[in-house]
């Protein structure tokens, strides 16, 4: 069984959405707390803003996107290991200054009959 | 508004599954089907078996896990615009030469009173 967390950020702090070295920094502090690691990491910035972070975790994945126009994050945390996901949401709405957070999470069963 | 497609393949076909040219070929497929281009992508085999795929794509992102032992793969399709979830499901299923499909679909609000 893996588990994906969604997390969608409102009324974030826009100058931290659109700053590349904030968004890796957070995310290598978001993966660790979970007890995985980055494998590999790419960022995207898009012109005029806009960044669309993603890592290969020893656990699957972690995706960040941002649009700095909306003050809004749309995240995604997917993992072959469990970890506490009211912990991880709470963490990142500190780290983006977010008004508010929205989350979803998803089981994702690797066989059919789990 | 955002829409996710969460999709969960049983009894894939696992030499697909485990082949890097194949699983870029069905992505570049699938994304263009739905209008969008592939901005970036990166690709990573584990050890022994399975594969990681992402893209960056113009509307947001496409992912792709295999697990090949469990002839398992867990798609993500991340876009800002619309597309017919139920086609794009099924084509990928086809391109997988699964058994058994489960799809989730999530709307994703960009801004927090849609």
């Amino acid at each position: 069984m893996a588990k994906q967390l969604i997390i969608d950020l409102y009324g974030c702090n826009n100058i931290i959405l659109n700053n590349e070295k904030k968004i890796k920094a957070i995310a290598k502090m978001m993966v660790t707390s979970i007890g995985a690691q980055i494998l590999e990491e790419h960022l995207r910035k898009f012109n005029p803003i806009g960044i669309t972070y993603f890592a290969v975790i020893s656990t699957s994945h972690f995706s960040i996107h941002t649009w700095p126009e909306h003050n809004y994050a749309a995240i995604d945390l997917f993992s072959c290991n469990d970890f506490d996901e009211k912990a991880f949401a709470e963490n990142l709405r500190n780290e983006f200054q977010a008004k508010a957070a929205k989350t979803k999470l998803i089981q994702r069963s690797i066989t059919d009959n789990e």
